[in-house]
């Protein structure tokens, strides 16, 4: 056995209740102790020296490394405490507080076992549970769709579909995405989200200068408020993008400090290091190195009180259904903490999506945000469809190893993607093959959580890094392949229709080099094999085929297919 | 390398802020590998695939299993990103959130890397300074002192100095206390902390009928704020027991529920299952499995709102410095963040001590708690002191171990105790050996944190388990073994004014079957060596001793020695 393998964490991501009644534990050991049996035997804290259950542990994931054994706990009583026992060629040993032992003493266990002491309520970590079978559709605003015909043109300094710089403004707003939501009905999307659409002097609009109004260039709040209205109609979301990290160095407020230095009301909403706004010399706190991006002191009270009345007055204002937080990271955790009270208290099932590209358990615990953008799921990706640095196991220990990052409500929350305006276009990166791109978008709609598709995928919109992922949409249908739009629509459809992707439990493992993602609830499965060798690959168990690239009982190379179990 | 064994968690006890500017990083790796070579690679987010810096890591604990490795990185921009280098055998790998690879690509890491994206000033655990060098004396109220001569002692049911059984009442009060405040000033004390005082039929008082009245066998409200008053006036903080996971079944909103079940505006102050309350079948949720103890919703805002005035009123009104939280698990994280918003704001150096007998991190994150009992470390003396269970390699493991439960913060806030009302007194569990007493309660003031003694300790009362560890405080001088409480006063004054003893760093160690525990501060160190086996053992590099059993360079059995560096 090896000792040093063995990982518990109480009241973690490793213990954690899903329910007022029903926890989750989780147990990690060595991949090579996959001989060992590991049991749990738990009780209430009151009675564990007189009465105790065991059960044995099954594995659930496994990375490249260990073994994670997870069961999932009905409780009469919620004031659980436990132990792990561990047999080892016919030897019994108990894994505790105090580590790996020969003898546990049960009587004195009140020192030492490990315990969930109570499941309060309002501790459990719910699900937003429109997430489980949500698919996103993010749209750069500038860059989908001009609408509105009628406005000040004059800030519009590109052609549509000429490759944008950073400074190219093409003239796409509100106006238009109302006038597509037909279109991305069409798609099957139950959610949109969009990039800035605040006043700001950029084409991103992350530099904000007054969070209270949209940005002219897209339109007006009676524009937003109709998209989300005409949108909800469609049973289609609307999340915006959160910019309270850092702001504009022309929002009023900064200017204020600009002006005034040291005696502004707002100095302490920044973080400057002296006694005034030294521009050039950028000696303030900003985002990057962005000198135009002063950072906000999230820590400050009044910058708090700033936010948040942003946050609710767009869900009061427009009805909007939750927000993603841009470098959500490196904003103060006690700030999360008072915006999710708060937006939840407005809108209990409007859904916080962080911006962090790490492990976020820290913004995650149920305290703070429901969700992040899974680029940790993205990476996985890159590297096996794209990059062909994993191979069909690798990608299955990636994944697993993801999955166990986080309590299993998070993970049905999580917004995967392949790509966004911050990367480089997914299909690119793959060198532009639509098989690859058809088969990662499988993968991102078999993975638990909500898909989140990048404006463009469905019509293979190439692009390399800023400002080249934030092409125009090309709404010339002539240039669309509609084999790879009708592929992308049913898989859309099968995520938004099949309750086994939003509710299943997940298994992803490897076999022959394929890829194999099983979605499974009761008796019932489904599964998604993926070959991403150059070989047909001979397929077992398939049962009733429902999608792919199937002949002859083999799978060709780039392809994948889906069957029901 | 044992791969399995490594271990690094971002934004956690391995990796947080103590400051704005400076950062704590922890490393695991098994003890078999301290022949490797680990260091940290570190630099600024925007910046980490130019600018980077590498330092080599030391190890700061080892326990049974690892050895772990610390160091502080004083930041000049605080949006810090990492990973871990491991030479091995000229060989260079690397780890990060993608686990040890032979490579690591710099231009990608933000896809991987660790991260400690920016510190918050308001995110950082402060640590309330008293506490570094604080002696509390805890007092079960009933049996310490009767003060009062003139209330009606219709209610006192037994002699004092007999033993007591669970329903006794000896009259105890806090005009006893108060009578006795030069007593304990005395002993050099600087914190008392009270069980609980308010109204209750039972000797212990866990059960509150009503938690904004003293009871009238201990006092009045102007009691409290005499004895508050005067032992501020001698520089000791008074602390009290808040009972918040349960309260008396006798309690006016409790029977309220009793008499009008569902219809109660109480009912959901509690946990009930029925219409109505049947205290036979107890058929709702108490502490244990006392039915006149019944539990408290503390997800239910009322009830929040509820004990959080209680909490800011004896703040108000008696000017406390804090609370001991009674069974603080069972009650819901959402509930203590809140607690300590409201505590906090109402006194900043006011400490917050959940009784948590458990690796209690998720509650010491920064946002709830300061501090527990630290029965880990009781544990760890019994095993060591009492029961022979533990060499001085096992116990200066396990206290290694005891201090990566928590960030450094936290370990300097620890109530570090010998025994309470809730076990065995610790004198008893020695087979009352006085020299064992002495040398654990010097263990008790060298160990980061603050020292807590149960009242007693000093004149050796013996007891077993509840009632008997509550007996009546022996005030006939004439019993008292005046050696005894010398040394205990002298390592009261020890932990009072060494500053070492407050801010010095610890290292936790043994050698030749000795313990020895080293706090360090720049060049200086004061070092406590314990002899617990049968013989004489020489000590080396005792510079000037200060206490202690030493003879011709040589430790006695069960004896101490400290000795400054």
């Amino acid at each position: 056995m090896n000792r040093h393998a063995l990982l518990h964490i109480p009241e973690s991501r490793y213990c954690f209740p899903v329910d007022k009644e029903n926890a989750v534990i989780r147990f990690r050991a060595s991949k090579e102790d996959s001989g060992l049996e590991f049991s749990i035997i738990y009780g209430m804290k009151y009675d564990f020296h007189f009465t105790r259950t065991c059960k044995k542990l099954e594995i659930k994931y496994s990375d490249s490394l260990y073994n994670y054994y997870e069961i999932r706990l009905k409780l009469d009583d919620v004031r659980l405490v436990y132990i792990f026992k561990i047999q080892e060629d016919g030897k019994t040993y108990y894994f505790s507080e105090d580590g790996v032992t020969e003898d546990y003493n049960f009587v004195e266990s009140f020192y030492n076992c490990f315990q969930l002491p109570y499941i309060n309520d309002n501790d459990v970590m719910p699900t937003v549970e429109w997430m489980r079978n949500a698919v996103f559709y993010q749209i750069f605003v500038d860059r989908f769709k001009m609408g509105d015909e009628n406005k000040d043109k004059s800030y519009i300094n590109m052609k549509w579909g000429d490759l944008p710089t950073p400074k190219s403004h093409a003239g796409g707003d509100l106006r238009g995405i109302i006038e597509k939501l037909d279109y991305i009905d069409g798609l099957g999307i139950s959610g949109i989200y969009l990039t800035p659409i605040f006043e700001s002097t950029s084409n991103h609009k992350y530099d904000i200068k007054n969070y209270k109004k949209i940005d002219k260039e897209f339109g007006s709040t009676e524009d937003l408020k109709e998209l989300v209205k005409k949108a909800h109609d469609k049973g289609i979301r609307v999340i915006l993008d959160a910019v309270f990290n850092h702001c504009s160095f022309l929002m009023e407020q900064f200017q204020d400090v600009v002006r005034n230095g040291k005696d502004s009301k707002y100095f302490d909403w920044f973080l400057i290091h002296g006694d005034k706004v030294d521009q050039e010399n950028c000696n303030y706190e900003c985002f990057a190195s962005c000198n135009y991006m002063p950072k906000l002191n999230t820590a400050n009270k009044e910058v708090q009180d700033f936010l948040i009345d942003v946050a609710t007055y767009w869900i009061d204002e427009a009805d909007i259904d939750g927000w993603r937080l841009d470098v959500a990271d490196e904003v103060s955790h006690e700030f999360w903490r008072r915006f999710r009270r708060e937006v939840k208290a407005k809108k209990n099932d409007a859904v916080i999506i962080g911006e962090n590209w790490h492990d976020a358990y820290p913004s995650l615990m149920g305290d703070q945000q429901d969700s992040i953008m899974n680029y940790a799921f993205t990476k996985t990706c890159l590297d096996y469809f794209a990059k062909g640095r994993f191979q069909a196991k690798e990608t299955a220990e990636k994944l697993n190893n993801i999955l166990m990052r986080n309590m299993e409500q998070v993970n049905y929350m999580m917004l995967n993607l392949l790509d966004s305006h911050d990367t480089h276009r997914f299909f690119t990166e793959t060198s532009c093959s639509k098989e690859k791109l058809v088969a990662a978008f499988a993968l991102a709609v078999f993975f638990p959580g909500a898909t989140c598709m990048y404006y463009g995928t469905e019509i293979a919109t190439e692009g390399g890094y800023d400002p080249d992922s934030r092409r125009c949409f090309d709404w010339n249908e002539k240039n669309w392949d509609m084999d790879l739009m009708d592929s992308i629509k049913n898989l859309i459809h099968l995520k938004r229709t099949e309750i086994l992707l939003g509710y299943g439990d997940v298994s992803i493992s490897s076999k022959n080099d394929l890829l194999i993602i099983k979605r499974t609830y009761m008796e019932h499965s489904i599964n998604l094999v993926i070959n991403m060798s150059k070989e047909c690959i001979e397929i077992d168990d398939a049962g009733q085929i429902i999608a792919g690239n199937v002949t002859e009982g083999k799978l060709s190379p780039m392809g994948y297919c889906i069957y029901k179990g």
